[in-house]
């Protein structure tokens, strides 16, 4: 695997751009830069797992390539802090405890999951200010102030031997941020003015035309929805990790003398690691425990909580459903969704709707959300400040790679000098040239419980298999050498039919069964695995011919010889 | 439960309408309409079961209520061909086979269903024309022309003793459809003059300002496309069911010169229905087989495909990804997708999309569908016209019939005259009152394989189980009475974890099995459901601790004393 990130000896002095993963879906971004004995990697997020990826937490890089190369590893640097960029940390610092390096915020958020995980004490942290630049090898890291959906994003100007790489990380462009500045355009600029080699860039809304709007006009359109509800209760759902979009609320609150309450404990992680690092501005007695709601009149209190995307277990969730102990929902409140659903999600979030509705609340789900991310004006502007030889479109599927590339190539660009890759590819680029030369080892591992990688496609095929069509187990003790049966056969089923109305069905599969074994004695057989696959074989045609149903058919017999 | 139903003796001259579905759910339209000794029913639909009922094929209504009363249920009433509203015939007219009545290609379509299931020789059928009443009992139903994305789709004037109810069934106001007339606007408005009692009216797009499109201008779309790429060859994915979209597919092919493939088993089926009853017109030497393909260079070919949801099985999804034995995907195909995603399958639509994109082909998946229901344009349009007393929203989840009533009350209609029902409800209406009278027993039952109902709730909890944590059984034969273990305990799992990576694991819980069964020995247990509650303790108690899994542990212990 190696070998081909190694020998590349005719482009000696060419850096290399390895994704080892991000490419393939949305989530799970990290990348590495290498060059000589060097190598630093960007990001290291975590993915959720797909439908079909039953009893799956979370889904982590597969950091092989890292771990063979582990002496050159020298840190991570991290762009801002979504689970999508910095949810692998915890699981990944434990087999490649390096150092990282992120801005303020950022590493608050960093510094929670560590505690978590037992991992703060071990774990060597670099807050970096914007406008820094840190040395790591052959690689000098620059920190660009950026605008996105949480505070204290940053792009990455990599300084290496073969010339400055810019990854933008996640970003828009926004010129009213609500918290900070705004990108930092001019830095941009005079990265262009001095020559840029290669520009890794968000392609998340590269399919969208136009600008994506201020994060500070849906602080306009909380007041309007604020003045508008003045005699319910308001409930606002939105990502825990969005602190602008909570100042914002916490803005709308005050102005109009609400108490707020915060619901969920990422909600309230979030909150409290922004406050105590200054990014989050809370009027003194606006927050309140949602015990103390009861003394304050409807229209005189907000709550804010997590559930934007529907999940079941989130307190929007158990709000709609009834299931929330302390908050329960009716005609005196409206509840405002302040988020798009993420693709996948829509059914879950209309479900939440549908409940909020039937219990008589109003809720609103349009316009109170604009994007994170660039849309396509907002990447020709940084397209035409930096000025990249070559262009690498990240952070998408492959229809948002795509897209992205499509419009460079509108920006001018030659399709030669476009390079949309997948996870693995070594992308080697020197001053002159660019080709992807390699490939290394990138994929994902499953997180469940515990465990990490024990559970892999096979096991997923059997969990699919077991879940759409249930179980159906046959058990018994046999004497083969001396012919008969000690004991059984018991069929146990499950997730396959109701069996107290299928006790002809079960019976008829007992006979079987028994038939089977006795026709194996009678053949002479002895071994216990022919005795197995014969009863397989046999129910398995038995129930498909009855039911049109296929159970996995589990026969386990035993030599009680 | 018939009581509720039947003892209503102070209103004797009440209608009463009775939803069976359709009223939690898109999908499993079902509507009875009751006077005295007179049932008839409109529509038989099934829902497609969500992503949490693993295994299900099809949801059906549960029609107990139908089956008590099975002497006074006269007919199947059906609107139009959609599967939301005869998908459930089949399973249904096992049960309660009672005649049919549709228009014409409603009728051919059901049809096809009725030979799949061997129900043609025994169900008694009427086709019906647009503007014939029918007389069924107390009833008279009046089939009235409407537009939708099905030719012969119909709204139904219902007479009764008590008054006219309007059901619009699935609509739109076309004013230029592609077959056949507009909706026959003028008989909702001389129904209206004569005065109308009730209207359950298609709630779909009630959320949607203005006016749904005509089909045309997809038809228009077309032509724009098939000029634009006329080097390709184009391979475009719709809803079976939708005959106009077909058609004008078919009309751009010819304009263009292209021949026209079919792909999929229920698009060639409905086709061929429609082609017969003259509902579709395919000029000669058009239509060309799959195989025939060869014979013609890209550019002169048109494919009319299934497959626009993402489903996995369909021609599409196998072209994608590159299982279709006969069609392979490159960079000169230009795929249109003539179809929104349904909710709940953007994520299956947008990775067709990401793996057509990888295969170079150009994929088209905007404006290139227009909806067949009415916007809130024409649902006043309707009410306008039909006047009724009484507002029954239907066709909708919750938030969309909740759109419905205040759409009406925006119209002047008083909350109280406005009724958003459930399945089982019983409105009963009479010339000067409207009120739920009462509940009837309304659900759904789950299709699976040849079983129906057999897969409960109870079931599906197991599957759920076994889908998210697999399955962990323990099996031996122990006599207790003289205090030893005859064979095992064998352990066997699945689902749960990689087993050969887990050997130690597996030791340690058989040993625990082990134990826990000689500690029920020396204890003096004997009763084999003992033996079975302490392993399962124990060992689900080991594995959380272990691995933070729950699978389902299944002790199978055998008394072989």
């Amino acid at each position: 695997m190696n070998k081909n990130y190694d020998n590349q000896q005719k482009i000696v002095s060419a850096v290399k751009i390895i994704p080892l993963g991000g490419l393939e879906q949305i989530g799970m971004n990290i990348t590495a830069f290498a060059y000589d004995d060097t190598i630093i990697v960007v990001d290291c997020g975590l993915a959720f797992p797909d439908d079909d990826m039953l009893g799956i937490d979370l889904v982590i890089p597969d950091i092989a390539f890292l771990e063979e190369n582990r002496e050159k590893v020298k840190a991570f640097v991290i762009t801002h802090g979504h689970e999508d960029h910095i949810g692998a940390l915890p699981y990944i610092l434990k087999k490649l405890n390096i150092p990282v390096y992120a801005t303020r915020l950022t590493m608050g958020i960093i510094e929670n999951k560590l505690k978590e995980h037992d991992l703060l004490d071990i774990t060597e942290r670099h807050v970096v200010s914007f406008g820094d630049s840190i040395t790591l090898g052959d690689f000098g890291v620059e920190f660009i102030r950026t605008n996105h959906s949480i505070v204290d994003a940053a792009s990455l100007a990599i300084y290496s031997p073969a010339g400055i790489i810019v990854h933008t990380g996640d970003f828009k462009v926004d010129y009213t941020p609500v918290f900070g500045d705004a990108i930092d355009l001019p830095r941009f600029a005079e990265l262009g003015k001095k020559g840029v080699l290669a520009m890794l860039c968000d392609s998340t809304n590269a399919e969208s035309h136009g600008f994506t709007p201020s994060e500070k006009t849906v602080g306009e359109a909380f007041d309007q929805l604020f003045q508008k509800h003045k005699d319910t209760r308001i409930i606002i759902a939105t990502f825990a990790s969005n602190v602008d979009r909570v100042q914002q609320i916490i803005n709308s609150a005050y102005k109009f003398g609400r108490k707020v309450v915060v619901e969920g404990r990422s909600m309230v992680n979030i909150i409290d690691t922004a406050q105590n690092l200054g990014c989050l501005k809370i009027p003194e007695n606006t927050l309140i425990e949602t015990d103390l709601l009861r003394d304050y009149p409807d229209d005189r209190t907000v709550i804010i909580t997590t559930g934007s995307q529907g999940e079941s277990m989130a307190a929007l969730s158990r709000m709609a459903s009834g299931q929330h102990r302390k908050i329960s929902i009716g005609p005196k409140d409206t509840i405002i969704f302040s988020s798009h659903p993420i693709p996948g999600n829509e059914k879950a979030v209309t479900n939440v709707i549908n409940e909020l509705l039937r219990k008589g609340a109003d809720v609103i789900f349009q316009d109170v959300h604009v994007s994170g991310h660039a849309r396509q004006e907002e990447i020709k502007l940084i397209y035409s400040l930096t000025k990249p030889k070559y262009v690498v479109p990240v952070h998408g599927e492959y229809k948002h790679l795509k897209a992205h590339a499509e419009l460079a190539q509108g920006l001018g660009y030659d399709k030669e000098d476009i390079f949309v890759l997948t996870s693995g590819d070594v992308l080697s680029i020197s001053e002159d040239h660019a080709e992807v030369t390699g490939k290394v080892h990138a994929g994902a591992l499953y997180v469940d419980g515990l465990g990490i990688g024990d559970v892999g496609n096979a096991v997923l095929r059997d969990r699919q298999h077991l879940g759409e069509s249930g179980v159906f187990i046959v058990s018994a003790a046999i004497d083969p050498e001396n012919g008969y049966v000690v004991t059984g056969p018991a069929i146990v089923t499950r997730g396959f039919v109701y069996v107290k109305e299928s006790d002809e069905l079960i019976d008829e599969a007992r006979e079987l069964v028994q038939l089977a074994i006795e026709s194996c004695i009678e053949k002479g057989i002895t071994e216990i695995s022919r005795f197995r696959n014969t009863i397989r074989d046999e129910l398995s045609e038995f129930i498909w011919r009855r039911t049109k149903r296929s159970p996995m058919i589990i026969p386990i017999i035993m030599d009680a010889s």
